[in-house]
């Protein structure tokens, strides 16, 4: 085995202490420091008896020699100032989703690392399940055939965030997945963004994302953090297959149904609609290995590394992910009306 | 005990076997003749070793003085000339869900009936459920607060059929619910309708209805022909307690959550949302009786008829589902642009 | 196809109707009359605007010529004069289950249904479900292999009767799905029950059985009147598969888990258990059709008639599950010690 | 605060990864060395850049002055020794369930910590889970009356082990909850245990015990090691209410039904029940804090230690779990005959 990596872990809040575990228990990885502004809070992340420095100022970690890489967990309004300092000292870099709070300062963030000859990964940590690698393989061998509706719902009681509404919260997970498992990657052909904010907070506490496919296929994404049940199911419904992902069942998270419509031939004229017929077939749990998805993913960011090529989720991703929250937030803007997306040119609704 | 009113079903094709056998176990009720084209169809309904006659002329059926209603399960745009053929009759009308195919029609049924003194009730079957019935009290007695959002999901594989949508299909079901237990009724103040036809059926079978409501509620509906699992599931979030009811759940189909999240004060500045805090409450699922929706369903026709009054589902309630629907098909062919609904007015979509 | 049987349904209580609904729309079959002691319950089962006669002498049933067949569904201590008589008038009989409350009685209906050449059938309606057909082409055909262990829940609340214990009243199910997939039927090598009386009914309404079966299988039963819960679960372990049958799960009912352990080799030593292995398998469930069970049950008792054969589930397979439940009692009466059963002698408990 | 006790952890196998952990987050405690046989798998446990001590002779962690209190994760045979040697040593102990192999050895080991004034704590760990702590509440509090039955199942694929059968292996588990929520404690009338081996171990791997309880109660407990779904349910039926508990369901672990079978009067003689009435109330699911078992179990252990008392689950709760388990055995070697159970006597089956 080769020499571990080592990493400072950037940020002592909500997520920090997640990655700076999978760091540690990491045979590719040595944790060598954990910098938060407030030095208790990165001081309960190292934990006690340990080596593992806890540091304050960003300076002095990207200043190290040894440090190769930084994790970053701080709010995305911070990503692209301190990913675009850890790349001019010469780090790879992780970045937290979404990779930036604008899309320009993303595509910045992507040229320098590219420049620069370092990796800049995003944290997709779903996208390192084993579940949605399963959903990939069985897209990608055809088992679903074409894809024709995505319905992807992530509702739960979440914290009502002064800065950011549930779009931009919780939306980069569906949308990293669905970049993730759609043949092309997530190219929609609009954004149309239906929010609400019934305990005016100020921002969108419920929201509904509808992004139309190639082909007439269609995604729809629910997002809320006003339920007080949990759910997060994604149905992906194709030709010759149905997949139904329900993450929070204890038993059996994927679910293969080899029922569904049929269209059999030319449209009626008659009522009865002759034209279609169903296929009634048996369902197929496939097994799944028991893995944290943060171990993956830790692990690919060090394969990326030394093997000096993209991560499984790079900037590239995390940008095609971005535009669909920016164009959300115009939808949203102009009473939910459908919003073009093209790649790095501005949004507008549709005329 | 009054003596039985009596009563004809026309239409032996779906739904019109169940309006049978309802009619035919209620005592308030004597199922006289079930009328359809098909002579065959209709003697299946009646079944053998029984007296109850096979009707394949609606004039027969009208000319009939020992007929007080008739009910009708026949395709939508056949409602109105039947039902204004059986006013005309001087009989009282139970119709299928939706009450017309168009508004005006609907409108004309509405008058004539008023005109001749006679009921006029729409079949919306879920208003006879004892779930509904209870989510309309615990809404009405302020358990839950003020409606802050609601979601509806009715996914299924279904019949998918050349002349009716998914949304006119289905989203009837959602619509008539909403209407009976939103105080007020459904008076939403937009229509926004996204579908999807990935097999080119030439109408949507996935269909995604955002409806703004009052004080910056919404509603929102998903239905869909596609799903090879059937989920049936209501969520009703206020500002005191969220109602989930999952209408498939064997046991505890309705339960009333008392947790969810409170606007505390002035918005902070930080990013950290110390405005909002939670209630981790306790669930409660409240007891329902067993009873049969079309059994209640009857009796009330029965009652509204004896009373002289209108039923709980009447003429009006089927023409604001009915406005929903309409304004979901023009905001279809607009790219899902939110629709104004305006009773009685035209519908455009906003500017 | 041939001109329909024609049959009388003796007992209008809980279960009679079921069965009058059931040969009412039977193509195979025309209900001619029901018979009940209590006249205005016999007229409830029969409904308005029929020509099926209410009848309250049994005597006068059986002495009608057009009475092919009698199905009895009165309680069981009245099966075997009952059954004895229509008998010895000729008539095919279908008995509710136990087929009678003693194992003597029970065959003598068998013999004198035999010299007589008449069909005796037992109602052991599960075996006609698409869930529990399709379990027994699964052994059938090996796909379980050799099965190591079935466990069967069946709790809800229920009926505290004086005259029946809960192993009475509800192992018959139980029971009698285990004759109908177990290769061989259910030949227990013991019987060993558990009962409690925590109300001080008299009788037991918690219960379990223990059923040790050949090469150290075994079977295990809970019946349970008291469960607010309703649980309705059988699970069948083999050696290449295993089993789970949710009966009240809305979808996916039958599951079959590739996954187990494998015995690898002679035991070790070790504390380390080394010579096992698990199997982390897919799960499959089979498509069932959509089928009343009592409808193919009243199928079968035409076919049975027709054809001059044996029913699916005949005397023998009454006389079985009747051995079973006389057992139970025998061990109830000596604190659970377990009892042989040997067809037609004494129970002892084991010494 | 006072300052932390220092802990050291024997036996870094299944279990003490989870005790260091544990003793490591808790501010309780410090964590000073892990101590096994294997040092490499010691290592694993404490991780890179950690001060905390390797081990490997449980000699030097006793001789050290700075050690408190040791917890032992080792097998269940070597638990006494260990822990008589500590306590010779004058620390503190915690053990594994269960406390130890044989009923005297267990004796010993509770009698020589009381005479040294020292704590020896079982880590019964569901007794420190929330629902646990619920369940008792309920019990002490009346909420759920007179305990009528408990039906407790514990399934899942298991480790088969040569030299622990299915009842010492999962339960511990059931026993040490049933010890803890009874009011009194465990102290069934008799203990009858069946149990089978299909797969020819040497050990049962299915097991089913059933413990009549004063006043006509009983509980009964199924474990086994072959099955492929995972269940973990408790119910527990009283003269008031039922509670049901699913330890794996994601909401709403715990629910309580205000429903079940009232006797209302004497009984009668008719077939017809009269004498039982249902109560079909509400159900309702308190809400409970998340909290990690094992940190309240470490706090415990802490807390009973600096107030010199007994820890909530004492040598005492330990014999008695020990006890019935003991009682099993000697029921098993007798085809299930009921064992009754005396605290220090000798076991014999019923006569």
């Amino acid at each position: 085995m080769e020499r571990a990596l080592s990493v400072a872990v950037v940020g002592a809040g909500y997520w920090g202490p997640n990655l700076a575990r999978n760091f540690r228990s990491s045979p590719d990885w040595d944790l060598v420091a954990v910098c938060d502004l407030d030095e208790a809070r990165a001081r309960r992340v190292v934990g006690p008896r340990s080596t593992v420095d806890v540091m304050t100022s960003l300076t002095d970690v990207l200043a190290r020699d040894d440090v190769d890489a930084i994790a970053i967990a701080t709010p995305a309004r911070t990503h692209a100032p301190i990913a675009l300092a850890a790349i001019e000292a010469g780090k790879h870099v992780l970045v937290e989703k979404p990779v930036a709070d604008t899309s320009a300062t993303g595509r910045q963030m992507v040229a320098r690392a590219e420049q620069a000859g370092l990796v800049l990964m995003v944290d997709h940590t779903f996208c390192y399940t084993p579940a949605v690698v399963k959903i990939r393989e069985l897209i990608a061998d055809g088992s679903l055939g074409d894809i024709h509706f995505v319905d992807s719902v992530r509702i739960n009681l979440g914290l009502v965030q002064p800065d950011v509404n549930v779009f931009w919260d919780l939306a980069p997970h569906d949308l990293s997945i669905l970049d993730f498992v759609l043949p092309g990657g997530l190219v929609p052909t609009g954004v149309a963004a239906q929010g609400a904010d019934p305990l005016r907070t100020g921002q969108a506490c419920v929201g509904y994302l509808t992004l139309p496919l190639a082909d007439g296929a269609i995604a729809h994404v629910h997002v809320n953090w006003l339920s007080p049940t949990k759910i997060r199911q994604v149905v992906i419904g194709g030709s010759k297959r149905t997949l139904v992902w329900d993450d929070l069942s204890p038993q059996q998270r994927l679910t293969v149904h080899d029922r569904g419509v049929t269209l059999a031939g030319a449209r009626g004229t008659d009522r009865e609609a002759t034209q279609v017929s169903y296929r009634l077939g048996d369902a197929w749990s496939p097994a799944l290995p028991e893995k944290e998805a943060l171990a993956s993913m830790v692990a690919e960011f060090a394969a990326s590394i030394r093997e000096g090529r993209a991560p499984r989720t790079d900037g590239a991703a995390g940008l095609r992910v971005l535009d669909v929250l920016e164009a959300s937030t115009v939808s949203l803007a102009h009473e939910g009306r459908l919003v073009r997306v093209t790649a790095g040119a501005g949004l507008e609704p549709v005329a």
